[in-house]
């Protein structure tokens, strides 16, 4: 990936985790990015191509974050601790994952107006709970493939529902922790 | 509640599931509901204050269609079935729960970056919050408050999580309601 593409991904994500993507303007994330509007329009053809990249964009540095960065995937000898701790990595109170929370929420929130995201949406959270899936297929090796897939799509989905309820003031993060140690543990226990 | 009141709240509700918060506008608010502006800020003083009434009209609606009209709480023989019955009461293809639960994860989406909704709507999850604790007591008089509490949080935070997920194209209904049904299954299970 070019630097400057990557510095307009940055940017953008920043943009939209400050503002919304509703507030995002091509010409002031040129600004912040340090390039011109036609760069921008280059790399990623209008705002709707802006806003896919930058959705995969997300999802790429959540894995860096989420994984030991000397082993993407995570193989220890407590494959349970292994998926406690990537899904954990989505709560924390940095300010890459609280940018990158934002603006993936507020991504998501945005395709519910606009048809043109959701297409990337739903194959990058379904890598995402496909992730997942292998986890918790490590951790429970006697549990079913489509137990596994479902248990991957509620702990994934919930994760990103205590994210919005932490980033909107509805629950304290170390709250949103215990609930989800909570879970992984009922999930676990089937 | 007023005549007029209602069919503000009920305008502005429909508004913000066609074209989001950010696209609300007092004067086509009015228009839509054939009232004068003035008569909305004599009623809301502000925009804050209409979306913070409008945030107390869906969850009030939500009750409506999540409970027997004739038996708000419902209390029947089968508590597991009634706790059931009243989560999936949020994932529902019928125009009103489509609207509603737009407007509500729109408010909830835009609480992250505006702090005048946060109270209001921390307020209002903690009460469905509780609700959901109660039936839970119902179904599984053995549990203890602490675990009922925690199980609420996760439940109701998982319909937001399905809820938005549905509604931006990630997850068909029905595998939503399968999800939900497989989550409530799993927290009764311990």
């Amino acid at each position: 990936m070019s630097d400057r593409r990557t510095e307009i991904l940055k940017a953008a994500t920043r943009a939209i985790a400050r503002r919304g993507v509703r507030g995002l303007r091509v010409g002031e994330l040129a600004a912040e990015a340090g390039v011109s509007t036609s760069l921008i329009y280059y790399h990623f053809t209008d705002r709707a191509g802006l806003l896919r990249q930058t959705l995969e964009f997300i999802s790429d540095r959540a894995d860096h974050y989420t994984t030991d960065e000397d082993d993407p995937a995570p193989r220890s000898r407590d494959p349970r601790a292994d998926l406690e701790r990537v899904l954990l990595g989505e709560l924390q109170d940095s300010t890459d994952v609280r940018e990158n929370s934002t603006a993936w929420g507020e991504l998501r929130a945005t395709a519910v107006f606009e048809p043109s995201l959701r297409e990337d949406l739903a194959r990058t959270t379904h890598t995402w709970v496909h992730d997942i899936a292998e986890l918790l297929a490590r951790a429970d090796p006697t549990g079913t493939a489509p137990a596994h897939a479902a248990a991957a799509e509620r702990l994934t989905t919930l994760v990103e529902g205590l994210s919005v309820r932490w980033l909107s003031g509805s629950l304290p993060l170390d709250h949103a922790r215990r609930l989800l140690r909570g879970a992984v543990e009922t999930e676990l226990r089937g």
